[in-house]
């Protein structure tokens, strides 16, 4: 048996931070995880969005909304409060689906349905928005850690092909979005075909994994033992030039 | 520093399985990891669709495929080998996008470029198809490891609106593709937005994060610890009738 265990290794480890209060504007968020968990360099901590928008006082009344004839146009299509749409509308730089639900490009440019915007978890007449630029609460919140961490914001999105939700990055820092295979030979010595992997977004579903959605979730989550490409201001956007099927939802 | 950790879950577990050969036609991958890993119940194995097809004996030759007018179109459209394409074509029951790529929909219901077909780590001239039936492949290789794990047949997938790309899972057995939140209560008592979580392609995710796409790859990755539902006959392939992207690619 010790032979057979002797032949894998134990991998990168997984860890969820308990212990978390229901997060209010103004929560000091680095604080609260370092009071919980010890961090070592290299560890990757993954933050449901919700919490870092909730510390940064993203919450905003519906009643606050005053929808253009637009935003009533698609709330008739998405069976949607015309005030909540306008919420998305002024979130976003473009729509790319508006029915049967609201595809839209955030001003960080994430490409997800309602811009992100959040009405469970926050109580009635009141939506949660995302961050308002994660990446750059990422960066904030990797240098309150104090320690050579990397910081990846994740999100829940669906994906077109595929069924069911599941997690993905919208804000990274200490941490390059993608691995970048290029030059690397496979066992016959070609090129590999595929050099770019989406390794923020990959940390993001095995975190979104360990969370849980629910009410007794569990927003935080460390992995430690992981090798990553340090930071460089790339992204896991897909830039709107490179995109071919963004162009063809036009019509 | 003790308090600290004690207020943290580890939680998952993740084990890469070292020591396995390159496999070939007829190799029983079952066996080859029960000998290099002792498998607890529960247990999820991630194991790369490359080396499963390989097993199958999933290789052919190019020069077998003999490409009708339509395979030479596209292939000009995307810069492939016409045979290639036809490949492809062979693979497909519907092609989404025939240019700049080629973006079509497997037997199996997966929605890949290529069809999941690999030029890579199989040498010149040859080519390597997806397991015919990844599910059917999942449900064989549970039942010959002999305990009560899953097993998660991945593959690696760009993705509309997102750079790079992220593992996925094509085939599964013994795990529920979709873990199912309807009827969980948030914080504030409200049903969750969100109900389906695409469990298995967020293992997959965490699978190809620790595998590596490299010539040195780890092709089989175990994750303990995890909770998860067990299986039936779910999938993470969305439904035809249920994408409001696929329709919109058809010009």
């Amino acid at each position: 048996m010790s032979a057979s265990v002797a032949a894998s290794v134990p991998s990168m480890q997984c860890f969820i931070i308990l212990g978390l209060p229901i997060i209010k504007e103004g929560d000091d968020i680095a604080s609260l995880v370092k009071s919980l968990f010890d961090f070592q360099d290299g560890d990757v901590l993954c933050l449901a969005s919700t919490i870092v928008a909730k510390s940064e006082g993203r919450f905003r009344e519906l009643e606050g909304y005053h929808p253009t004839d637009r935003a009533v146009e698609i709330a008739r299509n998405v069976g949607k409060d015309p005030r909540f749409v306008q919420a998305v509308l002024d979130e976003s730089t473009e729509v790319l689906l508006d029915q049967p639900f609201l595809l839209v490009v955030t001003r960080f440019g994430h490409v997800g349905v309602n811009a992100g915007i959040d009405q469970s978890n926050v109580g009635d007449a009141r939506i949660l928005l995302l961050p308002e630029d994660p990446g750059r609460s990422a960066k904030r919140l990797r240098t309150e850690l104090g320690k050579d961490c990397a910081v990846i914001i994740t999100d829940t999105c669906g994906r077109p092909f595929r069924a069911g939700v599941a997690g993905v990055a919208i804000g990274w820092a200490g941490i390059a979005a993608l691995r970048d295979w290029r030059g690397v030979q496979d066992l016959h010595g070609k090129a590999l075909e595929i050099t770019l992997e989406a390794i923020v977004d990959e940390i993001a579903a095995a975190a979104n994994l360990l969370m849980g959605e629910a009410g007794d979730g569990t927003p935080a989550v460390v992995f430690r033992g992981l090798k990553y490409p340090s930071g460089g201001g790339d992204s896991v956007f897909m830039a709107k030039d490179k995109d071919v099927i963004r162009p063809r939802l036009k019509r």
